[in-house]
Protein backbone atom coordinates (compact mmCIF):
# COMPACT_ATOMS: atom_id res chain seq x y z
CA UNK A 1 0.00 0.00 0.00
CA UNK A 2 1.83 3.10 -0.85
CA UNK A 3 0.33 6.99 -1.15
CA UNK A 4 1.27 9.71 -2.62
CA UNK A 5 3.19 12.39 -0.86
CA UNK A 6 6.26 12.34 1.72
CA UNK A 7 6.80 9.51 4.16
CA UNK A 8 7.10 9.24 7.84
CA UNK A 9 9.95 11.07 9.02
CA UNK A 10 11.92 10.77 12.45
CA UNK A 11 14.93 12.95 12.89
CA UNK A 12 16.79 12.50 16.38
CA UNK A 13 20.31 11.74 17.91
CA UNK A 14 22.36 9.60 20.26
CA UNK A 15 24.68 10.85 22.68
CA UNK A 16 26.81 9.14 25.18
CA UNK A 17 24.45 7.18 26.07
CA UNK A 18 23.29 4.90 23.41
CA UNK A 19 20.19 3.68 25.16
CA UNK A 20 18.65 7.13 25.16
CA UNK A 21 17.17 7.87 21.44
CA UNK A 22 16.93 11.73 21.40
CA UNK A 23 13.57 13.17 19.04
CA UNK A 24 14.38 16.05 17.10
CA UNK A 25 11.45 16.30 14.78
CA UNK A 26 8.87 13.57 13.95
CA UNK A 27 7.20 14.70 10.77
CA UNK A 28 3.80 12.39 9.89
CA UNK A 29 3.66 13.20 6.86
CA UNK A 30 1.44 10.53 4.73
CA UNK A 31 0.59 8.97 7.86
CA UNK A 32 -1.27 12.33 8.35
CA UNK A 33 -3.81 11.04 6.40
CA UNK A 34 -3.39 7.82 6.11
CA UNK A 35 -5.80 4.77 6.38
CA UNK A 36 -4.70 1.29 6.36
CA UNK A 37 -6.30 -1.39 4.09
CA UNK A 38 -5.12 -4.92 4.72
CA UNK A 39 -5.12 -6.86 1.60
CA UNK A 40 -7.14 -10.23 1.72
CA UNK A 41 -4.67 -12.65 1.70
CA UNK A 42 -2.77 -11.52 4.95
CA UNK A 43 -6.50 -10.68 7.10
CA UNK A 44 -6.28 -14.35 8.40
CA UNK A 45 -2.66 -13.59 9.64
CA UNK A 46 -1.73 -15.98 12.60
CA UNK A 47 0.97 -13.37 14.65
CA UNK A 48 0.14 -9.57 13.76
CA UNK A 49 3.20 -7.19 14.69
CA UNK A 50 1.78 -3.82 15.25
CA UNK A 51 4.56 -1.62 14.80
CA UNK A 52 4.80 2.11 15.92
CA UNK A 53 2.40 4.24 14.53
CA UNK A 54 -0.35 6.10 14.84
CA UNK A 55 -2.61 3.88 17.72
CA UNK A 56 -5.72 4.93 15.86
CA UNK A 57 -4.00 3.28 12.97
CA UNK A 58 -3.08 0.41 14.58
CA UNK A 59 -6.78 -0.46 15.74
CA UNK A 60 -7.41 0.38 11.82
CA UNK A 61 -4.94 -2.48 11.68
CA UNK A 62 -6.62 -4.86 14.30
CA UNK A 63 -9.95 -4.60 12.76
CA UNK A 64 -9.10 -5.59 9.84
CA UNK A 65 -7.47 -8.65 10.57
CA UNK A 66 -9.80 -11.59 11.43
CA UNK A 67 -8.31 -14.01 14.61
CA UNK A 68 -4.91 -13.65 15.30
CA UNK A 69 -3.14 -16.17 17.46
CA UNK A 70 -1.04 -13.35 19.04
CA UNK A 71 -1.25 -9.86 18.71
CA UNK A 72 2.34 -8.33 19.49
CA UNK A 73 1.92 -4.81 20.00
CA UNK A 74 4.86 -1.69 19.79
CA UNK A 75 4.89 2.11 20.56
CA UNK A 76 6.64 5.29 21.17
CA UNK A 77 6.92 8.73 23.25
CA UNK A 78 5.17 10.29 20.56
CA UNK A 79 2.04 8.57 20.77
CA UNK A 80 2.37 8.14 24.63
CA UNK A 81 2.64 11.87 24.95
CA UNK A 82 0.03 13.12 21.74
CA UNK A 83 -2.56 10.25 21.50
CA UNK A 84 -2.75 9.07 24.81
CA UNK A 85 -6.39 7.76 24.98
CA UNK A 86 -6.19 6.30 21.41
CA UNK A 87 -3.19 4.10 22.76
CA UNK A 88 -4.58 3.02 25.60
CA UNK A 89 -7.42 1.74 23.56
CA UNK A 90 -4.98 -0.15 21.68
CA UNK A 91 -3.47 -1.31 24.29
CA UNK A 92 -6.85 -2.70 25.67
CA UNK A 93 -6.78 -4.56 23.06
CA UNK A 94 -3.51 -6.68 22.09
CA UNK A 95 -1.73 -9.40 23.48
CA UNK A 96 1.76 -8.22 24.18
CA UNK A 97 2.98 -4.92 24.69
CA UNK A 98 6.68 -4.03 23.58
CA UNK A 99 8.09 -1.11 24.49
CA UNK A 100 11.40 0.59 26.05
CA UNK A 101 12.05 1.17 29.43
CA UNK A 102 11.62 5.02 29.26
CA UNK A 103 8.30 4.87 27.38
CA UNK A 104 6.99 1.98 29.71
CA UNK A 105 7.79 4.42 33.01
CA UNK A 106 6.13 7.01 31.21
CA UNK A 107 2.89 5.24 29.93
CA UNK A 108 2.72 3.69 33.21
CA UNK A 109 3.45 7.29 35.44
CA UNK A 110 5.84 5.27 37.62
CA UNK A 111 9.77 5.75 37.90
CA UNK A 112 10.20 1.76 39.29
CA UNK A 113 10.47 -0.61 35.84
CA UNK A 114 8.95 -3.70 37.69
CA UNK A 115 5.96 -1.30 39.05
CA UNK A 116 5.58 0.23 36.13
CA UNK A 117 5.38 -2.71 34.21
CA UNK A 118 2.31 -4.22 36.54
CA UNK A 119 0.75 -1.64 36.25
CA UNK A 120 1.18 -2.06 32.06
CA UNK A 121 -0.31 -5.29 32.79
CA UNK A 122 -3.19 -4.24 33.83
CA UNK A 123 -3.95 -2.00 31.16
CA UNK A 124 -5.11 -4.86 29.09
CA UNK A 125 -2.17 -7.47 27.74
CA UNK A 126 -1.34 -10.53 28.90
CA UNK A 127 2.30 -10.01 28.71
CA UNK A 128 4.36 -6.87 29.01
CA UNK A 129 7.90 -7.16 27.28
CA UNK A 130 10.28 -4.20 28.63
CA UNK A 131 13.67 -3.66 26.25
CA UNK A 132 16.50 -1.66 27.94
CA UNK A 133 18.91 -1.42 25.77
CA UNK A 134 22.36 -2.17 26.85
CA UNK A 135 20.58 -3.67 30.13
CA UNK A 136 18.68 -6.52 28.16
CA UNK A 137 15.00 -7.37 28.63
CA UNK A 138 11.91 -7.87 31.01
CA UNK A 139 9.10 -9.95 30.34
CA UNK A 140 6.12 -9.86 32.91
CA UNK A 141 3.47 -11.77 32.90
CA UNK A 142 0.48 -12.82 35.39
CA UNK A 143 2.59 -14.80 37.85
CA UNK A 144 5.64 -15.22 36.14
CA UNK A 145 8.45 -12.99 35.35
CA UNK A 146 11.50 -13.01 32.92
CA UNK A 147 14.62 -11.67 32.77
CA UNK A 148 17.64 -11.71 30.04
CA UNK A 149 20.66 -9.65 29.72
CA UNK A 150 21.92 -8.02 26.65
CA UNK A 151 24.23 -9.57 24.30
CA UNK A 152 27.63 -8.10 25.59
CA UNK A 153 28.44 -5.85 22.49
CA UNK A 154 31.97 -3.96 22.27
CA UNK A 155 30.78 -1.44 20.04
CA UNK A 156 26.86 0.13 19.04
CA UNK A 157 26.81 1.12 15.62
CA UNK A 158 23.31 2.52 15.24
CA UNK A 159 20.20 1.61 17.90
CA UNK A 160 17.76 2.70 15.47
CA UNK A 161 15.64 0.21 14.49
CA UNK A 162 16.23 -2.55 17.46
CA UNK A 163 13.03 -2.60 18.80
CA UNK A 164 11.46 -3.71 15.37
CA UNK A 165 14.06 -6.42 14.62
CA UNK A 166 13.34 -7.81 18.53
CA UNK A 167 9.94 -7.80 17.49
CA UNK A 168 10.54 -9.54 14.30
CA UNK A 169 12.66 -12.22 15.75
CA UNK A 170 10.30 -12.96 18.92
CA UNK A 171 7.16 -13.33 16.66
CA UNK A 172 9.27 -14.90 13.69
CA UNK A 173 10.48 -17.62 16.34
CA UNK A 174 6.92 -18.27 17.80
CA UNK A 175 4.91 -18.66 14.52
CA UNK A 176 7.72 -21.84 13.99
CA UNK A 177 7.08 -23.11 17.43
CA UNK A 178 3.64 -25.81 17.75
CA UNK A 179 2.42 -24.11 20.89
CA UNK A 180 3.09 -21.40 23.11
CA UNK A 181 4.43 -21.80 26.46
CA UNK A 182 5.92 -20.41 29.13
CA UNK A 183 9.33 -22.24 27.32
CA UNK A 184 8.88 -21.03 23.96
CA UNK A 185 7.99 -17.54 24.68
CA UNK A 186 10.97 -16.86 26.78
CA UNK A 187 13.12 -18.67 23.74
CA UNK A 188 11.19 -15.72 21.29
CA UNK A 189 12.06 -12.86 24.26
CA UNK A 190 15.94 -14.84 23.17
CA UNK A 191 15.40 -14.78 19.49
CA UNK A 192 14.43 -11.04 19.89
CA UNK A 193 17.50 -10.58 21.62
CA UNK A 194 19.45 -12.40 19.01
CA UNK A 195 17.94 -10.63 16.27
CA UNK A 196 18.43 -6.92 17.74
CA UNK A 197 21.88 -7.57 19.01
CA UNK A 198 22.72 -8.32 15.15
CA UNK A 199 20.69 -5.16 13.40
CA UNK A 200 22.71 -2.86 15.87
CA UNK A 201 25.71 -3.83 14.19
CA UNK A 202 25.97 -1.81 11.30
CA UNK A 203 23.61 1.37 10.18
CA UNK A 204 20.31 0.82 8.91
CA UNK A 205 19.43 -3.33 7.86
CA UNK A 206 22.62 -4.08 6.65
CA UNK A 207 23.89 -6.40 8.75
CA UNK A 208 20.10 -8.26 9.00
CA UNK A 209 20.51 -8.25 5.38
CA UNK A 210 23.41 -10.14 5.50
CA UNK A 211 22.37 -12.63 8.46
CA UNK A 212 21.67 -16.65 8.45
CA UNK A 213 20.18 -19.06 10.36
CA UNK A 214 23.79 -19.91 11.62
CA UNK A 215 24.57 -16.78 12.66
CA UNK A 216 21.12 -16.27 14.35
CA UNK A 217 21.61 -19.98 16.25
CA UNK A 218 25.30 -19.54 17.11
CA UNK A 219 24.25 -16.81 19.01
CA UNK A 220 21.31 -18.10 20.80
CA UNK A 221 23.77 -20.76 22.00
CA UNK A 222 26.23 -17.64 23.31
CA UNK A 223 23.14 -16.21 25.16
CA UNK A 224 22.46 -19.69 26.77
CA UNK A 225 26.73 -19.65 28.22
CA UNK A 226 26.75 -16.33 29.46
CA UNK A 227 23.64 -16.50 31.20
CA UNK A 228 23.63 -20.26 32.52
CA UNK A 229 24.95 -20.49 36.22
CA UNK B 1 42.04 -2.24 66.03
CA UNK B 2 40.25 0.38 67.03
CA UNK B 3 42.38 3.84 66.70
CA UNK B 4 41.38 7.43 68.76
CA UNK B 5 39.54 9.87 66.39
CA UNK B 6 36.28 10.39 64.28
CA UNK B 7 35.58 7.74 61.72
CA UNK B 8 35.55 7.80 57.96
CA UNK B 9 32.55 9.27 56.76
CA UNK B 10 30.68 9.68 53.48
CA UNK B 11 27.89 12.02 52.76
CA UNK B 12 25.63 11.52 49.48
CA UNK B 13 22.37 11.63 48.16
CA UNK B 14 20.21 9.24 45.94
CA UNK B 15 18.53 10.93 43.42
CA UNK B 16 15.52 8.86 41.15
CA UNK B 17 18.16 7.03 39.93
CA UNK B 18 19.04 4.97 42.52
CA UNK B 19 21.99 3.24 40.49
CA UNK B 20 23.50 6.50 40.72
CA UNK B 21 25.12 7.58 44.19
CA UNK B 22 26.15 11.60 44.46
CA UNK B 23 28.93 11.88 46.93
CA UNK B 24 28.52 15.27 48.66
CA UNK B 25 31.15 15.07 51.12
CA UNK B 26 34.26 12.24 52.00
CA UNK B 27 36.17 12.59 55.27
CA UNK B 28 38.91 10.31 55.64
CA UNK B 29 39.42 11.35 59.49
CA UNK B 30 40.89 8.29 61.16
CA UNK B 31 41.92 6.49 57.84
CA UNK B 32 44.38 9.69 56.89
CA UNK B 33 46.81 8.08 59.15
CA UNK B 34 45.79 4.55 59.52
CA UNK B 35 48.31 1.45 59.55
CA UNK B 36 45.97 -1.54 59.71
CA UNK B 37 47.63 -4.54 61.63
CA UNK B 38 46.39 -7.71 61.13
CA UNK B 39 45.98 -10.15 64.03
CA UNK B 40 47.78 -13.36 63.76
CA UNK B 41 45.16 -15.24 63.89
CA UNK B 42 43.38 -13.70 60.49
CA UNK B 43 47.11 -14.02 58.50
CA UNK B 44 46.20 -17.48 57.06
CA UNK B 45 42.80 -16.33 55.99
CA UNK B 46 42.05 -18.14 52.53
CA UNK B 47 39.50 -16.02 51.56
CA UNK B 48 40.56 -11.98 51.63
CA UNK B 49 37.64 -9.02 51.13
CA UNK B 50 39.64 -5.63 50.29
CA UNK B 51 36.84 -3.27 50.96
CA UNK B 52 36.96 -0.32 49.80
CA UNK B 53 39.16 1.82 51.45
CA UNK B 54 42.69 3.93 50.75
CA UNK B 55 44.65 1.40 47.95
CA UNK B 56 47.40 1.74 49.93
CA UNK B 57 45.80 0.59 52.80
CA UNK B 58 44.70 -2.50 50.79
CA UNK B 59 48.49 -3.22 49.81
CA UNK B 60 49.35 -2.54 53.31
CA UNK B 61 46.33 -5.48 54.22
CA UNK B 62 47.69 -7.70 51.63
CA UNK B 63 51.51 -7.43 52.41
CA UNK B 64 50.08 -8.99 55.96
CA UNK B 65 48.15 -12.08 54.75
CA UNK B 66 50.74 -15.19 54.14
CA UNK B 67 49.14 -17.08 51.18
CA UNK B 68 45.16 -16.58 50.57
CA UNK B 69 43.45 -18.69 47.85
CA UNK B 70 41.92 -15.91 46.39
CA UNK B 71 41.71 -11.83 46.84
CA UNK B 72 38.80 -9.90 46.19
CA UNK B 73 39.00 -6.38 45.76
CA UNK B 74 36.62 -3.04 45.80
CA UNK B 75 36.98 0.71 45.29
CA UNK B 76 35.18 3.47 44.77
CA UNK B 77 35.31 6.75 42.82
CA UNK B 78 37.01 8.59 44.98
CA UNK B 79 40.36 6.59 45.03
CA UNK B 80 40.48 6.42 41.42
CA UNK B 81 40.57 10.35 41.27
CA UNK B 82 42.86 10.84 43.98
CA UNK B 83 45.08 7.34 44.27
CA UNK B 84 44.87 6.35 40.79
CA UNK B 85 48.87 4.97 41.45
CA UNK B 86 48.30 3.00 44.23
CA UNK B 87 44.91 1.66 43.11
CA UNK B 88 46.82 0.60 40.00
CA UNK B 89 49.46 -0.88 42.28
CA UNK B 90 46.87 -2.97 44.57
CA UNK B 91 44.82 -3.83 41.08
CA UNK B 92 47.34 -5.97 39.90
CA UNK B 93 48.09 -7.64 43.41
CA UNK B 94 44.69 -8.95 43.51
CA UNK B 95 42.66 -11.62 41.74
CA UNK B 96 38.96 -10.10 41.43
CA UNK B 97 38.43 -6.78 41.15
CA UNK B 98 35.16 -5.51 42.19
CA UNK B 99 33.31 -2.15 41.07
CA UNK B 100 30.17 -0.35 39.84
CA UNK B 101 29.83 0.17 36.04
CA UNK B 102 30.45 3.79 36.53
CA UNK B 103 33.67 3.55 37.93
CA UNK B 104 34.29 0.56 35.75
CA UNK B 105 34.28 3.20 32.67
CA UNK B 106 36.29 5.82 35.12
CA UNK B 107 39.24 3.30 35.90
CA UNK B 108 39.37 2.30 32.16
CA UNK B 109 38.60 5.31 30.63
CA UNK B 110 36.70 3.90 28.63
CA UNK B 111 32.44 4.35 27.73
CA UNK B 112 31.95 0.62 26.30
CA UNK B 113 31.45 -1.35 29.89
CA UNK B 114 32.58 -4.75 28.18
CA UNK B 115 35.41 -2.93 26.20
CA UNK B 116 35.70 -1.21 29.92
CA UNK B 117 36.20 -4.70 31.60
CA UNK B 118 38.73 -5.92 29.20
CA UNK B 119 40.85 -3.04 30.14
CA UNK B 120 40.60 -4.06 33.63
CA UNK B 121 41.25 -7.49 33.09
CA UNK B 122 44.83 -6.38 31.45
CA UNK B 123 45.54 -4.29 34.59
CA UNK B 124 46.35 -7.85 36.30
CA UNK B 125 43.01 -9.60 38.06
CA UNK B 126 41.65 -12.49 36.25
CA UNK B 127 38.14 -11.32 36.83
CA UNK B 128 36.10 -8.39 36.87
CA UNK B 129 33.14 -8.21 38.18
CA UNK B 130 30.72 -4.77 37.54
CA UNK B 131 27.98 -4.03 39.31
CA UNK B 132 25.06 -2.18 37.64
CA UNK B 133 22.61 -2.13 40.43
CA UNK B 134 19.06 -2.43 38.96
CA UNK B 135 20.50 -3.67 36.24
CA UNK B 136 22.51 -6.74 37.72
CA UNK B 137 25.92 -7.75 37.12
CA UNK B 138 28.68 -8.87 34.34
CA UNK B 139 31.71 -10.75 35.06
CA UNK B 140 34.36 -10.86 32.77
CA UNK B 141 37.25 -13.28 33.05
CA UNK B 142 39.91 -14.44 30.15
CA UNK B 143 38.15 -16.21 27.70
CA UNK B 144 34.87 -16.54 29.78
CA UNK B 145 31.85 -13.71 30.09
CA UNK B 146 28.76 -14.38 32.92
CA UNK B 147 25.93 -12.00 33.28
CA UNK B 148 23.16 -11.67 35.52
CA UNK B 149 20.04 -9.68 35.86
CA UNK B 150 18.79 -7.89 39.23
CA UNK B 151 16.69 -9.16 41.57
CA UNK B 152 13.35 -7.64 40.65
CA UNK B 153 12.80 -5.25 43.31
CA UNK B 154 9.39 -2.72 43.51
CA UNK B 155 11.34 -0.55 46.17
CA UNK B 156 14.38 0.05 46.89
CA UNK B 157 14.88 1.20 50.03
CA UNK B 158 18.44 2.15 50.56
CA UNK B 159 21.07 1.05 48.14
CA UNK B 160 23.88 1.99 50.32
CA UNK B 161 26.15 -1.37 51.16
CA UNK B 162 24.73 -2.85 48.07
CA UNK B 163 28.07 -3.28 46.74
CA UNK B 164 29.89 -4.66 50.39
CA UNK B 165 26.70 -7.14 50.75
CA UNK B 166 27.63 -8.72 47.59
CA UNK B 167 31.10 -9.05 48.23
CA UNK B 168 30.38 -10.85 51.56
CA UNK B 169 27.46 -12.98 49.97
CA UNK B 170 29.72 -13.62 46.83
CA UNK B 171 32.97 -14.56 49.08
CA UNK B 172 31.27 -16.62 51.70
CA UNK B 173 29.52 -18.96 49.32
CA UNK B 174 32.66 -20.04 47.74
CA UNK B 175 34.62 -19.77 50.84
CA UNK B 176 32.57 -23.26 51.75
CA UNK B 177 32.66 -25.22 47.93
CA UNK B 178 35.79 -27.57 47.75
CA UNK B 179 36.80 -25.81 44.59
CA UNK B 180 36.76 -22.63 42.56
CA UNK B 181 35.13 -23.74 39.04
CA UNK B 182 33.29 -21.77 36.33
CA UNK B 183 30.17 -22.93 37.95
CA UNK B 184 30.64 -22.12 41.39
CA UNK B 185 32.34 -18.84 40.88
CA UNK B 186 28.77 -17.93 38.77
CA UNK B 187 26.88 -19.17 41.87
CA UNK B 188 28.81 -16.87 43.71
CA UNK B 189 28.24 -14.07 41.80
CA UNK B 190 24.36 -14.98 42.15
CA UNK B 191 24.79 -15.35 45.64
CA UNK B 192 25.85 -11.95 45.83
CA UNK B 193 23.15 -10.57 44.15
CA UNK B 194 20.63 -12.52 46.52
CA UNK B 195 22.51 -10.53 49.45
CA UNK B 196 22.81 -7.09 47.53
CA UNK B 197 18.94 -7.71 46.69
CA UNK B 198 18.22 -7.87 50.71
CA UNK B 199 20.43 -5.15 51.93
CA UNK B 200 18.60 -2.75 49.72
CA UNK B 201 15.14 -3.65 51.13
CA UNK B 202 15.97 -2.11 54.31
CA UNK B 203 17.63 0.77 55.76
CA UNK B 204 21.46 0.41 56.70
CA UNK B 205 22.00 -3.65 57.45
CA UNK B 206 18.34 -4.21 59.23
CA UNK B 207 17.42 -6.51 56.33
CA UNK B 208 20.79 -8.43 56.71
CA UNK B 209 20.73 -8.59 60.33
CA UNK B 210 17.48 -10.64 60.05
CA UNK B 211 18.09 -12.88 57.24
CA UNK B 212 18.00 -16.61 57.54
CA UNK B 213 19.78 -19.41 55.28
CA UNK B 214 16.22 -20.67 53.85
CA UNK B 215 15.47 -16.65 53.05
CA UNK B 216 18.98 -16.86 50.64
CA UNK B 217 18.27 -20.34 49.13
CA UNK B 218 14.67 -19.41 48.23
CA UNK B 219 16.11 -15.94 46.34
CA UNK B 220 18.36 -17.83 44.38
CA UNK B 221 15.70 -20.29 43.82
CA UNK B 222 13.71 -17.57 42.64
CA UNK B 223 16.81 -16.42 40.32
CA UNK B 224 17.13 -19.54 38.50
CA UNK B 225 13.32 -19.09 37.88
CA UNK B 226 13.57 -15.75 36.60
CA UNK B 227 16.64 -16.47 34.22
CA UNK B 228 16.36 -20.02 32.48
CA UNK B 229 15.23 -20.31 29.41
Amino acid sequence: QVVPGRTFRWRGYYDYDLNDAHTLETQLNVFEDFRPAIPEEYRDSEFVFLANIDPVLQSMVLDQVRSPRLVLCDTMNYWIENRRDALLETVSRVDYLLLNDAEARQLAGEPNLIAAGRKLLEMGPSRVIIKKGEHGVIMLGEGTFFSLPAYPLESVFDPTGAGDSFGGGFLGFLSREPEMTEESIRRAVVYGSVTASFAVEDFSCRRLGALTREDIEARFREFMEITCF
